[in-house]
Parts: C-alpha cells; sequence; structure tokens
C-alpha cells in the first residue's frame, strides 16, 4: 500500500468528514488537516443555541480535538494554519502557521479543499465598532456571550433572517433581549414561500420580535452615547431607526474561493468552485467539497450554492472515496433544510414555488394543514403543508412544511419520495407507521397525495390564496362552508356563508353564472362541497389551503403572486 | 347519472372511508352502511388510551354518528344492525335490526365487505366469567374502566404481547394496578426480531409489569374468593400461578368471514377473504377491505393477514374508485406498524429476520445505534435501529427500531424508501433534514446506507450477536475497543479489552492464526478498529450493533439465533 500524502484544507464539516473516511480506506496514508481557526470538527449548526444558553458549555460544541483526531484516525491536524498557497505544477501548498508566521511548503498526492464560506457584509461603515458580530466559529459566539453579559445589553438588532438570523433571535429573545429582526426582503427563511413564511413572521411576533420586513438597512450610525444603544442605531431605509446593544450580522454566506482563484481552478457563475461528479476540480489532483463549491440542483438542473453540513459531510465521504480509488459519484443536492423557531419547526425541500415559476417550470401547488397526529389521542397540532408537483407527469418538485410538530418527519418522508423519484400521485400509498401518538391512518404525507390525485384527475380544481385580493364579485361567488363559530373568528373578505351541512338544501341560492370559489379551514370540507356542488352542475374550484393559508399569507407584506406560469392558476 | 345503491359491511375504518369516498365522488348513489356495533366510524386504535385516560373522554373516540354522517355526507348508516346473509344471484342482502330483531331484504348494485375481525379466544373455560375483557370496541373499553373502579381492582393479567396487549399493560399500569403479561412466544411484539424486542422486555421489567414469555396460558381458574382475585387464577404451562382482579385477552385476531363463507365467497389460505389487486372478491359485484382479506406482502410475495388501520383505510379509498369506474390497484402490504410502550417507541417495517430466514430469502442484517440527533445539543437518546437487505442486489427488506425518540420518523423515512425501491446504498445519499433539535449530518439512516455500502464493497464484515455464545476461543479472538469506563458497566463474555486509542501500538497482543470478531459500545468505534486490523492483515470482523445489540438480546429468554440462510451469519 502507497503512503501517499494527503492534504485537507479546512477542518470542519466537509474536511474533517473526508479525512476520517481517508483513514478508514487508506491505513498508510500521511493525512494532513489544516483549519485556519483554533478549531478543529466543531459543531457549525450548534453555535447560536450556544449564545442562549440551550448548549451549555463551549465544550459540547468541540465534537474533537486535533490530539482526539490523532489518537483515532493518526489525522495530522494544524489548528490556526492557514493555506496561503497551491503549486499546481509541483504539486505543494505553503502553509502558514498564523501563531508563528512560520511558513511551509507541503508536497500531496491529492488535496482537498474544504475551505468553507464567508459572511456577506453589508457595504456599510460601522461595523467595525464592538458590538457588532458574525456568527461563524466558537471563539465568534463566545465573544457574543461575553459582549451580552459584560455590557447587559438589552436591545439587539439581527440584520438578516435567514436560518442563522432567525436561530440567534431565538437565542436572544431566550437571554432577555429585546429582539429585531431586520430583512432586506418581503419575507425571512427564503427557502420558503410567502405564504409558508408568514406562520414565521406570525410566531415572531407572537413573541414580541420586531419584525421589519422589506426594509433593508442603510447606515450603523454611531451612537451619541452608550445610554442610547452600545453598538449602533441601525437605520433602515424605511427610516426606522433602532438602538442596538448588539448587532447579528446574518446576511448569508458566499464561497471562500480565495486560495481556488489564485491557484486558477475553475470557477462557476455563482462563485464556487467548479467541481466535477466526482468532486474533483478542474486539477485532477484537487477535490473540493462543502460551503465552497457549486453543486447542481437536482430539482431544476441548474447549478446552485447550498452551505448545508449534511451535503458538506456527504462531499467529504464522497471525495475520500474517490481518492482512494472508489469512483462514488455527488449528483447534487435537493436543499432539504428545517428551522426550529420558537414553538414551529420549518422545514422544505426540492425548490419553491417563486423558483419554479421564475424559471418558467410548469408546478401546481397544493396547500393541506393536517393535524400532527389523529386528531382524538391529546395534543395534535395542525402542520401547514405546501407540496408543489409538475401537473403533466405528477414528478413531486418540492414541498414546505410548518408546525410546532411532526414537521421533520414529514418533510424527510416527502424528501424521500422525492429523491426516490416517486409522483405525488404514489404518496398517497406509502404505508407509514400509525400509532395515535404518532401520525393519522390517512398521514399527513398520504393525504397530500390524495389531494393531488383528485388535482390530477380532475376531480377538483383549486384556487390559490393569491386570487383572493383580485377577485372580482360580478364573476365569482366566494363561499365559506365552514361552521359560524369558525366564521366568527374571521373570514375571507367578500365570502358568502353557507355551513357545509346545509349546502345540499341551500343550491338555490348559489349562482350559475358564475364560478364559485369553496373555502372552508383548511380546503378539506371546501373539498367535499366542491365535489358535491361539481355534481350538481355549478362550476367550482376549491380553495386550496383555504382560510388558514390565506390568513398566513396576510402576515407576508404584499406577497406578491408567483408570477403566472403553466400551471393552474 | 345512476342512482345506484351500495351496501356496506362495516362502518369502522375500511367501511367508512370507502363510503365517505363512494359520495364524493357520486354525489346521487344511494349508500347504506350496517354496522353490528353501537357505534359507526369510532376510533379503534384509541382504545387502549382511554382505559387509562390518557384519550379523556369516550365521546372523543367517536368520530362520527350516524346523524354527522347524514348531513355530511347523506350515508344511510344503520348501528346495530348485523347483515345475516348474502344473496349473490338476487343481488340482495338480509339485514337484522338486533334492537328490534326485525330482517329487511336490501337490493344492491355494489357491496363492500368490511367486516374486520374477531378477537382469538384461548380454548380453555373461564372466560365467560365477569372481569375477562376483549377490547375490540367502545363498550368494551367503558366495561374495563366500570370495572376497574366499581372493583377497585389491583392486579391485571394481559395475556398476548402483541401491540393492544402491550398498550393495555402500559395503560393499566397508568390506572395503578399491578400488571402481569402473559405471552406463548418467547418475545412481545412478533413483528420484531427477539433482539430488537429485548428493548421492549427491559422496558417493561424497568416500569415493574412482570413479564411471563414462552409461558402460556393453561386455565383460567376460578378464584376460590373475591379476596384471591376477582376474575381469575391466571394458571401458565410453567406452574405460574397470576392471582387477577382484572384479565385482558390481547392474543390476536381473526378475519371475520362469517358472512364471506356463506355467500360461498373464495376464502385464501390463511382464512381471509380472497380478492384481486381491485379489491373484488370472487363475486365481481362485491369488494372487501380490511382485516377480513388476504392481501400481499411486497416484500415476500406471500399472502399475509394485517390486520392494521392505515391499510384498511387505503382499500376502502381504492374500492370505492373501483366501483366507480376509477380503476385503481391495491398492490399489497408491507407491514409498517408502530407502538409506543412507557418512554420507549418500537416500529418496523417489511420483512423481519424471522421470516426471511424461514422463507430461506438471502438477507443480511446490520445493526447500529445511532442518536436522534446532533450529540452535543441536550436530550439526543440512541436508536437501536435494524437494517434487512439482500446482500447480492442490496434491495431493502426491511427496517426495525427502538428508542425514546425520533424511531417514527426513521422507519416512516425507511419504508418510504423500500416501497419506492431504492437499494440500501442509497440509504446514505438521503438528503434529510438537519438542524440540531431534529437529527444529525449524517441522520441515523444515512449512517444506515453508509454502514450497508462498507458490508456491500467489502470494506467490513460483520459478526452477528447470536454467534457470541457460540464462539470457540481456540478459533475466535473477541475484541472489546471501548474505554474502561465502558467495560466497567459490563462486557462480552470472554472478550478482551484493548481501548481503540491504545490499538495500533498494542497490534502485537492480537493473533494471526484466529479470527478477530471486535465489539464496542454501538459497532461504530469497532468498525474503525475492523478497517485498522484488515488493514494490518489480520483476519476481523465487526460485530454489528456491538455490546448495545447483544445487551438487548439478553433481555429475550433463550432468543434462538435465525436459522442460517445465504447471508453472512
Amino acid at each position: 500500500m502507497s503512503a501517499r500524502r494527503i492534504l485537507i484544507v479546512g477542518g470542519v464539516a466537509g474536511g474533517a468528514s473526508a479525512a476520517a473516511r481517508l483513514r478508514r480506506l487508506d491505513e498508510s496514508a500521511q493525512i494532513v488537516v489544516f483549519e485556519r481557526g483554533p478549531h478543529v470538527s466543531f459543531a457549525n449548526c450548534g453555535l447560536p443555541y450556544f449564545v442562549g444558553g440551550e448548549i451549555p458549555r463551549r465544550d459540547d460544541l468541540l465534537l474533537h480535538t486535533p490530539d482526539s483526531l490523532w489518537q483515532r484516525f493518526r489525522l495530522e491536524v494544524r489548528v490556526k494554519t492557514e493555506v496561503v498557497a497551491i503549486d499546481r505544477q509541483a504539486r505543494t501548498v505553503t502553509a502558514r502557521d498564523l501563531t508563528t508566521g512560520r511558513q511551509s511548503v507541503e508536497p500531496y498526492d491529492a488535496l482537498i479543499l474544504a475551505p468553507g464560506s464567508v459572511p456577506l457584509r453589508p457595504p456599510l461603515p460601522g461595523l467595525d465598532r464592538p458590538g457588532h458580530f458574525f456568527v461563524r466559529n466558537v471563539p465568534d459566539v463566545e465573544q457574543i456571550r461575553h459582549w451580552i453579559t459584560t455590557r447587559s445589553c438589552q436591545r439587539a438588532v439581527v440584520v438578516g433572517g435567514g436560518y442563522i438570523g432567525l436561530e440567534m433571535a431565538e437565542q436572544l429573545h431566550r437571554c432577555g433581549l429585546a429582539v429585531a429582526v431586520v430583512e432586506a426582503l418581503p419575507q425571512v427563511m427564503a427557502p420558503l414561500d410567502p405564504e409558508m413564511a408568514g406562520w414565521l413572521h406570525r410566531e415572531l411576533r407572537a413573541h414580541d420580535v420586531a419584525l421589519h420586513l422589506n426594509d433593508p438597512v442603510t447606515a450603523f450610525e454611531e451612537p451619541p452615547d452608550p445610554a442610547t444603544a452600545q453598538a449602533s442605531v441601525v437605520c433602515l431605509r424605511s427610516g426606522t431607526r433602532l438602538p442596538a446593544d448588539l448587532v447579528i450580522l446574518a446576511l448569508g454566506v458566499r464561497p471562500e474561493v480565495t486560495l481556488a482563484r489564485q491557484a486558477g481552478l475553475e470557477l462557476g457563475t455563482l462563485g464556487g468552485i467548479r467541481v466535477n461528479e466526482h468532486l474533483q476540480t478542474s486539477d485532477p489532483h484537487i477535490w473540493a467539497v462543502g460551503d465552497a463549491i457549486e453543486v447542481r440542483d437536482r430539482v431544476t438542473g441548474q447549478w446552485t450554492l447550498l452551505p448545508l453540513a449534511g451535503p458538506a459531510n456527504r462531499q467529504g465521504r464522497i471525495a475520500a472515496d474517490n481518492i482512494c480509488g472508489r469512483p462514488t459519484r455527488y449528483e447534487g443536492s435537493w436543499g432539504t433544510a428545517i428551522l426550529r423557531l420558537f414553538r414551529l419547526t420549518a422545514a422544505c425541500t426540492g425548490a419553491n414555488e417563486k423558483t419554479l415559476r421564475r424559471l418558467g417550470l410548469p408546478c401546481e401547488a397544493i396547500h393541506l394543514h393536517p393535524g400532527s397526529h389523529a386528531g382524538y389521542y391529546p395534543g395534535a397540532q395542525p402542520i401547514a403543508m405546501k407540496i408543489l408537483f409538475d401537473p403533466h407527469t405528477g414528478r413531486l418538485l418540492g414541498a414546505q412544511a410548518v408546525g410546532p410538530e411532526g414537521v421533520d418527519k414529514r418533510i424527510d418522508v416527502l424528501a424521500t419520495a422525492m429523491q426516490a423519484g416517486l409522483t405525488v400521485d404514489q404518496l398517497a400509498d406509502l404505508e407509514l407507521a400509525y400509532a395515535p401518538p404518532f401520525g393519522s391512518a390517512k398521514d399527513p404525507v398520504n393525504l397530500a397525495g390524495m389531494i393531488a390525485q383528485n388535482v390530477r384527475q380532475g376531480l377538483v380544481q383549486h384556487a390559490q390564496w393569491h386570487e383572493i385580493p383580485r377577485l372580482d364579485p360580478a364573476r365569482t361567488f366566494l363561499l365559506d362552508v365552514r361552521t359560524e363559530a369558525e366564521r366568527q373568528q374571521g373570514a375571507l373578505p367578500g365570502s358568502v356563508h353557507i355551513p357545509l351541512h346545509q349546502l345540499r338544501q341551500r343550491l338555490h341560492e348559489l349562482p350559475r353564472d358564475r364560478e364559485i370559489i369553496v373555502a372552508c379551514q383548511s380546503g378539506q370540507r371546501s373539498y367535499f362541497a366542491a365535489r358535491l356542488l361539481s355534481q350538481h352542475g355549478f362550476r367550482v374550484r376549491n380553495l386550496t389551503g383555504s382560510y388558514r393559508t390565506w390568513s398566513a399569507a396576510q402576515e407576508s407584506p404584499a406577497a406578491a403572486p408567483p408570477p403566472s406560469s403553466s400551471g393552474n392558476g
């Protein structure tokens, strides 16, 4: 067995995963991991939870140390060491010890780049004043905790409503701070469509988190004195001024490609390192994994950037396999992701409607609000679900879900179904585990499949939440079939009320010269009504997701309807 | 639209589901549901939870009433009405009102049989004395509650360790009774393999539930006086005598086929109604669904009986579709099922190893014990997982999991993967939702796939828990690579201890003339050790599941090794 030398730049998710797999495949290889930061293999995704104390000890975040990796895997890990250059001809890198400044030239047979990403910096002055923090690594979150404690912070502003921003908002709230979230887009958590993000907006507001959507930061003004604000007065486009004792910058990340660019490796149009399906760069002796690379979006076929830990770990393993002569392919990513926000969980997989419409791909959306488990067993909570599929082929294109319970399970099942190539119709037949504490005889995923079957078989046509504000009463009759009690909690503007159980007797009150859109609370009873009415000769569509979906959409300011495409609108 | 007349025998899961779907497809049909019991569409699976008060009110179990079904769906529901004969020539049934005794002859265009199952009765006298109960319907559980309260019961004996038996044991324990579970087989929950059932045995014992395995009831003796026992003295084959104030009979069920047999419909070899893939019986005007029919086992291809609510509901819908001219197929069942038992959840899908070995089907088993979510986030708990696959094709054949958290999700993902035809290797690539509260960057399902890949690619060979007691030290060296602290909690008999981090320095202590079986706590570190050793030229196998799996198997008395078959043993 050849004692080849494999160097890895970056020792967190993808890099650490590649190193461990390499050792298991090749006991004799010399494996050296260079990590710029002070820690190797730390729990990147756990950083926000340390700030709020949910993860109590700093050491909980440190999954390995250079010593433990040497003991277990004979990995030579050099922390606080930056690789500053690659000589592709000579197959060497230059590594600089950041403590001593000493440089060394290190030969390699194979090189893996796992440098990760760098946080986006708004091009505004003031960010370098104390009290402004990114959330990249363990020292960052230690400093945040220290700042909060020593300065007795009371007001935090989180800039950016993505995963890290929202997780930080929750954790800072947990620390007792008054928190504001500032987001340039009209919604938080961009992978969700706006009506689904509405649930998160509502949850944030319910916890007194001030939400500034559609309102980018224009300045981080120096406060006149620490009593006004200990970090910045954060100024927004709308004119709002938010005094902040602490500013968290969570605007997202871009691939760290400094080294790759210097080495002349091919980059993609989105700024990530271009790799082939074996995760090889344009130099056949150099592989790249993790946040730094562009990957294929498996739904749309487009190149994309997907800075997530799961794919990074898999890529690390796959790069190691290929280096060791086991040809394995990374086919691309599905964008499965999840967020816990206070009582809610929000998760998604595949493409969202915004993206599909933008790309002009045919798609149909259904909304449903099934219970997390059997309604007769205590504690069932509705899950807001959205399923996207190709109306012609039935291909699953994406799914989103938000709710207090059971969201992760349904998204994982849907992600698995989508990756396996099941059609939306086939979801109806999945045999999932049912006992009252866990699900229903017809699981939410089954129900999604049944609804989609009904659409695809022409049993029902759907109207969408975003049509409601544009309805012309001369052309459309909006019918609410809920109970009186439900209606008193709020109703669709312009709707006429006939409870479902009276419908058969009151058909004469309905117009035959106009289309009827039927709504209820979740879209199920209105489906029953739609079937009833269409069999009585009425022109009818069911408002998918009905009142609940429409009402959540109201929480997203000016939630623009998606541009129409060939799907049903 | 023809006003056809459709009769349904049985108004619970499959029958109720068929009826509602029929109405949505055909507003003009006359749909009549006959239900022998006093309730229609009740929550069968919720019955045990009512006994312990988890479901507090009886009415929570009643999902619909004849009136609500008439209001919403114009279903004519006749409760306490038994269909006593079918005249297939005339296409009529004879229905008897059980209250008045009056009979009527009812014509049909289509007939659906959804009569369910009847509980198995041990052929022993004494069962008809007061205090002995089956758990079939709402009156049963009301009577159980009433009996417990009015008799101040203290000791319950549950005969049968299946789903209902175990759920009842938990609920009776919740009521403060001393509970014994009696099972003729050497394990509870037969769909699990014995080493997986071991976790349930441990959990029952931890809650002071007396467990009598491998010990069938031989008599229900009349107690000399109510102070001895208010129901029976339950006598077991072993000689054990259990005084019981309450006896629950939960020995399983058989298909209710009285009517079908009288009508001359074809029955299967297992005693269920034989149907085709459209759920049509041997009479083309009669369909059958639910517990009463035999279905194809999708893994083994064998006919099977699967009295579960999920399949019954889907079958009801499919029968309705076919009756309404929408040809839909029911391809068979996967046996996905789940149980909550105190702090644990146990679930399975597909075939178990016992069945696969008995049928001589090639299969390989892997065991793992991943955390329910990232270890650095509080509250992670190990899940005991077992995956079965065809070693030649990689086809997934079954999965079992037991643990306090996250079990339902992993089994649902595995069930979906299996049903979609993914190979075990493809589990490694599934992109599942990861944030610290929900999973790990490498989800348990991904880990299962990676382990199986390693086996299939020849990177590791596995030993199984049941080989341990038969090991010959002259031929096999059993190596424990855990820490000293772990070893002090208990160790494999005959194992030699070298902690993983000392292994490279102590290779000279290992024999080159014998096979080495390496074990750790879960099978992961021992895999690292196995890779290390095999690259150093040792003959080595990894004990899959390692100490945890072996230790759980010890909870199952005389857990016999499965008969060998073509898989790796």
